[in-house]
């Protein structure tokens, strides 16, 4: 493994510029949803005080996410992003656009990762943008367009779904912990891209 | 998820018995060899101090490996567990025994997983057993013969190689964040098995 390197200014250029962050809990066995793409598995554990999942809302200006989390009903009523506790453009990436969706904060985007990404990043006013659905995480830890990775760990090991990192990489993709915690019954990791 | 419940009694019985327990340095993607099986990848980070290790390998009695491991040359040189900084009984699980090994330490054992499992610990004298190799790892989850798993997670992404836990299993196993830390670049969890 390479020795330690400075981490790359955000892309994005400018002091205030916020970062692009992947947020998922997942197993210890690297699932974020089970075998049909549902997340029921994780409701069991306690997590984040509001207290928490605030702080991380505070910090964020959009959301970045997939067409099959969408079609779940990911983003709308009891299931909308940290359960309506935040309020913001969210873009919905899909090779489908199809009927405009009904929640006015809501866009589809047809386009590259790195111009969904630019895009979200336009709209976040100088806040973070959150990336969510697996598809579009690993595109953007593979394209280089994620800053961190924020990670709540659970303590169990479901055996089959659908993972966060698939391979294979054209190389390992390093980072560093940033942070590191505990909410309820999960482990709270935040780790940087060294790029 | 079920609710907590109280971890079994140590089916070795009797109080001072040892528990059994995995011990990996893993990727933040799972993986804990790469492709070729070889543990490289894991060389560049700063690990556990020898203070740390030792406080580890004072509660191990015996070892409990698999054949792969073996043959790479994993308990022998400068490649003996723990860097040569524990000794002791280490048992190799494998369908072809083959020759004796020269080194009197290790035996090797050529039948079921709970057996070898009930032959390490009365070996261990009351201590822990610690088990390595993934494919021995998961056949312990998988019977229910593991108490703990010692974790070393790496802040890299390799993209490829062995996993610690392949699926699917009969149902998901449950476990309790029993510690958390940092020793270097690594992040250390250990987690007991809810029976």
């Amino acid at each position: 493994m390479a020795a330690r390197q400075a981490t790359r200014p955000n892309p994005a250029g400018g002091s205030g510029a916020g970062k692009v962050f992947i947020h998922f809990t997942m197993s210890l066995d690297g699932f974020i949803a089970d075998a049909a793409g549902r997340l029921d598995w994780a409701f069991g554990f306690a997590g984040p005080s509001p207290a928490a999942v605030r702080k991380i809302t505070d910090s964020i200006g959009a959301v970045l996410a997939g067409r099959h989390g969408y079609d779940l009903g990911m983003m709308r009523g009891d299931m909308k992003v940290y359960g309506g506790e935040w309020s913001g453009p969210q873009f919905v990436l899909t090779h489908q656009p199809g009927d405009t969706p009904a929640d006015p904060s809501i866009t589809f985007l047809s386009c590259g990762i790195a111009e969904a990404v630019s895009t979200a990043r336009a709209a976040a006013g100088g806040k973070d943008v959150v990336v969510m659905g697996a598809s579009i995480a690993q595109q953007c830890l593979a394209e280089g367009l994620a800053d961190e990775i924020l990670l709540h760990l659970a303590p169990v090991v479901l055996g089959d779904g659908i993972r966060l990192f698939t391979g294979p990489l054209q190389q390992p993709i390093t980072l560093r912990t940033v942070s590191l915690g505990q909410s309820g019954d999960l482990i709270d990791i935040r780790l940087s891209v060294v790029k």
